[in-house]
């Protein structure tokens, strides 16, 4: 799950690098919200998603896990994009220092 | 200005395309926050990478420039990280339906 190769959905030539970096961060997004056609994901899905797609954030990846418990029944809970979004900033704020 | 390309601090090969992505959206920051000397945009630096990196945003980023327009006096306002990543953050909102 999560290894899909998301479509993109513009001709990604034409983008400028930091809308392909904007596009990459949504397709994840839909890539790994299965549970939620794409809508939205559950926390499971989205400690999924840190755990393989930033290992490298290993050190602003924690008080992230803390997070993730906190947003509700694993399984159930709706994370949506805008929640996504956010999580992710604190990991860019963690290493943007 | 902002057409530097900033120097990547990781080895950009072993990073994931996510943190690739979010390393692009940083080093975005950095190039354009000269006069913060990288801690902070002004509305105009700001104004100025949302045309030059967002063009194809063009329907997002109307209300981007409203926004942009409260941010304060357009040299002197201060713009930092976080309050440049929920922009971007608003931007992929509305292009990632």
């Amino acid at each position: 799950m999560g290894q899909c190769c998301c479509k993109k959905r513009k001709d990604s030539q034409e983008l400028t690098n930091v809308e392909q970096a904007i596009e990459t961060v949504i397709n994840q997004f839909h890539c790994y919200a299965v549970q939620g056609r794409k809508e939205y994901l559950t926390p499971n899905e989205l400690k999924e998603l840190v755990g393989q797609k930033l290992p490298h954030l290993g050190n602003c990846v924690g008080p992230l896990e803390e997070k993730i418990e906190c947003l509700g029944d694993p399984n159930e809970a709706r994370v949506e994009f805008g929640e996504y979004w956010d999580i992710m900033g604190d990991a860019a704020k963690c290493c943007q220092k």
